[in-house]
């Protein structure tokens, strides 16, 4: 039987007790009407769990959950991995990051290149950043894993290149770069990476240029066009084939 | 440019014209507005596409577009993969027959096993089985494959195991079948292969079973609990970055 799972970011070990966040208190409370005594599981979001019992979950107050012992969370992939996403349109930003969440990547960074047709109106109220922050927390909870993966701020498609000091790969149509990209095939594992996918409307041929000074890989992923966003999950996909689950 | 793409099943190497079924003829006139003289792109759904002509097009009539010459279609992949999947709730089995036609399955194959929760009455009038054929017509539009693959009406799992005479893969979560399971990675690869893929629910001990009777190899897609609906792509984008895209 698994247990009902919260995130509990407070959660240490050696405390006997922790105090989960509202949003977490409401799920148990109303969603899974659980209450003192049922059993659960806690993370803290930073790849530690535990097995815990509700003691105290009153209509307005805090849910109290005593931590009865640590558990050999679910394993995390071999490499530390951001997934570079040019910023998409509506809610498929909630699709990739809950299926990016589910397949294990370290950091969702989203950014704004050539061809993203939002609006940077969209996402610099931090709402949108608050949203999918969430939506990394929800995933972790179905997918069993006991880090959540840091959302950044959207940031301009060159600070996110001129940052990173890591492998890099490069998703592109196999049109647009010729005969300079690759299927996705055997590649040595490294320890961390950058992997980048454009937005819907692809990459400019500056922006290629650009991640190629930066040593960047160019890969392809089949001959057909895939949706936006669900390019991602091919990549991931693909990775963890190479490299390991 | 990347010409607008019809679906012709009626087209034929060596006819100067076609005409298109009624909803290519709907999206055509209505979505591209698309009138006499405009260029297109016919395909046959069995892997032929030809550049043409629109004809007429006129608003009670038929749509027939002039076939100009053979085209080059996009590559398909080296297996001939049919993807056996519980059926799912609601409309996620629509996003798995889009995600698996733009990853290039010969056949999607609907089963009812014992932990699907859908009652067959949802799908015994044929209703679904169109719609899923529909969506296959609609992705293949836009991910350029000239091939639409054939969605079968919905088996019981003992038929569909009975049935196939080609090498099985059977995706189980890692707790279900312990140390039986392998991750996904290098295989031989086959010409022709069905890949399993269970229900919301997952399989029975039996069912494992009776797959690993008629020779199925069990496989894990890594240790995180993945969402239904996206396993089938994880699956096939594995199943390509082993053996080719």
């Amino acid at each position: 039987v698994t247990l009902p799972r919260f995130f509990a970011p407070s959660a240490k070990t050696g405390s006997s007790t922790v105090v989960l966040p509202a949003d977490e208190a409401h799920h148990l409370r109303h969603v899974l009407r659980a209450g003192a005594g049922a059993e659960v599981a806690v993370f803290d979001g930073a790849g530690r769990e535990w097995a815990g019992r509700v003691v105290a979950s009153q209509k307005h107050g805090d849910v109290i959950i005593e931590l009865m012992g640590e558990l050999t969370p679910v394993a995390e992939p071999p490499v530390r991995l951001t997934l570079g996403i040019g910023v998409l349109k509506g809610d498929q930003m909630d699709a990739v990051v809950r299926d990016a969440t589910m397949l294990g990547v370290s950091e969702i960074a989203p950014f704004a290149s050539e061809h993203v047709s939002v609006t940077p109106r969209a996402w610099r109220s931090g709402a949108s950043l608050e949203r999918w922050q969430r939506v990394a927390i929800a995933s972790a909870k179905q997918c069993g894993r006991a880090v959540v993966p840091i959302v950044s701020p959207v940031a301009r498609f060159d600070e996110l290149l001129g940052d990173a000091k890591v492998v890099r790969l490069m998703c592109v149509e196999p049109a647009a770069a010729g005969s300079q990209s690759r299927p996705l095939g055997a590649m040595a594992r490294p320890s961390t990476a950058l992997a980048l996918i454009g937005p819907e409307g692809g990459w400019t041929a500056a922006e290629i240029e650009a991640a190629q000074r930066q040593g960047a890989t160019l890969v392809h992923l089949g001959p057909r066009t895939l949706r936006a966003a669900t390019a991602p999950t091919v990549l991931l996909s693909a990775l963890w084939t190479v490299w390991g689950w």
